[in-house]
């Protein structure tokens, strides 16, 4: 873990995530992150983001005036700062969370200080570009394979959000032959996450991700389909590397190393030397690579994008 | 067609396509376009770029001094600038043309002219971008459905490149249930390009697109595999809109109207509501177009790529 490199400054962070929110301040990862707490996500917006507010203020209390805030969200989020409904939280299932309004809060309690709001996984890439895997960087992936599946983009140097946002999550992928399993996405069945997240290999084997046995023939579908979307990814985004975090991306028993190695093996399968470049061959293992930050990608992507805001003013 | 802004300056434009290069001498499309002509594209680089350089030269005698050039190529290109192989179309299996430079040969006869380079459909966007169905949006993508898929992109205002370029014709699909045609990409076999190019289509039916009839069951499939890739591209990318270009986006007999009809049918049953946007429901005849341009949006994307270098001096 670095050190916060020394021109950033003392914020605020709110990874708000469907099962629970991580609040943190400080100025970066490692020794920069001076305090973090995380309360249950539950279905009563207005009375969590009351306790986030109110432990930021005291921490503001104990460490000094907080210069940005940053919120990486679950989603989906608009994103459109022109929108009467900017940081608010759209059309999500989750019970409670319809069109919440989850920077307006934040933003009345601290009138003035800057305030960055983007998708969880936007935040998770904007943090491993500031202090993580894609340093230096301008057009990278950040994937999260876990309870849900998707990926935040910096395509020239910026966060991708186009019309809406991606939904990465929900392409659509060729079915390996004689595999019947129907998927667990309720909008599309069998798409990258109605397959490959930790709900569906838990569908799929009635075993959690994490008790899965190493020789289970379920992670080497997990290894194809998420190669296969992977290589999707790959034709369109042209991106210089591939993060993929999340809980499933640590392969259980197998072990991060081997699920990494089997899923570079079957992405240089698919690609089948179409595309030529070292890093789609034999330099593989620096094009798909775990998060530098691991677990702690998503609140310190909302750490970095407070820090943006900074150095946008 | 519209005329050409009065800011924009005469320029040379070459569009290096697989099977002919199209060179023109003007300030835009339509009454801006002042000569073009055509070649067939053979496999001696250095004879037809010297016919190139000759009739620009013979244009410039005639209508004025080339304030910039620009090129759209087929590829794989090299699109880094600091690449010693910058301007060359790389490892193509076209005979004649692998390791071609075909930037440098207009460079040397042109010295100090400036020059834009980009691949055949990243031009072909910025065409539209300038003067065509793009005007005014940040995001969107030019596919091209043709002798082969591919598509350009635009994301956040600047061409997408990356670590190579895009080559989103051989993203992967699932297949439609009963279908076993194998698919003609030599590397992927049932790839995007390998179930709906136009040699594709051929081999698929034996008949040529233009030829089909329209009550073809081989329309349908064109439709739904397309519309599941635009599905995919719609969640990598998240782009405002989506322009079909190409020969076979024509629909043959069928038309372009009901090709694009039953594509967008298929491309909202894919997304199936996940994603809510007007523009991916009932406005989603806003969402995918065809090329304002037409069969002119290469070449007249070429202009555009020498017209944005006058703007980046």
């Amino acid at each position: 873990m670095t050190a916060a490199p020394s021109n950033d400054v003392l914020v605020g962070a709110l990874e708000a995530g469907g099962s629970k929110f991580v609040c943190a301040v400080g100025t970066g990862p490692g020794d920069g992150m001076l305090a973090r707490i995380s309360f249950p996500t539950g279905d009563r917006p207005a009375e969590l983001l009351s306790m986030v507010v109110d432990w930021l203020k005291d921490q503001e209390a104990r460490h000094g005036r907080l210069r940005a805030l940053g919120i990486a969200s679950f989603g989906p989020v608009d994103l459109h700062p022109s929108s009467p409904r900017y940081g608010f939280i759209t059309s999500t299932p989750k019970a409670g969370w319809r069109n919440a309004d989850v920077a307006g809060r934040l933003r009345a309690a601290f009138a003035g200080v800057p305030l960055g709001f983007d998708t969880d996984v936007n935040g998770a890439a904007l943090g491993e570009h500031t202090w993580g895997s894609a340093t230096g960087l301008s057009d990278f992936v950040y994937i999260t394979l876990g309870t849900g599946v998707g990926a935040g983009a910096m395509v020239g140097g910026r966060l991708l959000h186009g019309l809406v946002h991606p939904e990465m999550g929900h392409m659509l992928l060729p079915r390996e032959p004689g595999d019947d399993f129907q998927g667990v996405c309720p909008y599309h069945g069998a798409c990258w996450e109605g397959l490959c997240s930790g709900p569906a290999l838990h569908a799929r084997t009635g075993i959690r991700a994490e008790d899965l046995p190493p020789d289970h023939p379920a992670w080497d579908l997990m290894a194809r389909y998420t190669a296969r979307a992977i290589a999707n990814i790959t034709c369109v985004l042209s991106p210089q590397r591939v993060i993929l975090g999340g809980s499933v991306r640590k392969g259980g028993r197998l072990g991060e190393e081997r699920f990494f190695q089997r899923v570079r093996e079957e992405l240089k399968h698919a690609l089948n030397g179409y595309i030529i470049h070292p890093f789609l061959d034999a330099d593989i293992d620096y094009y798909l690579v775990p998060p530098f930050l691991g677990d702690d990608a998503g609140v310190c992507g909302a750490m970095a994008l407070a820090q943006d805001q900074r150095k946008n003013l």
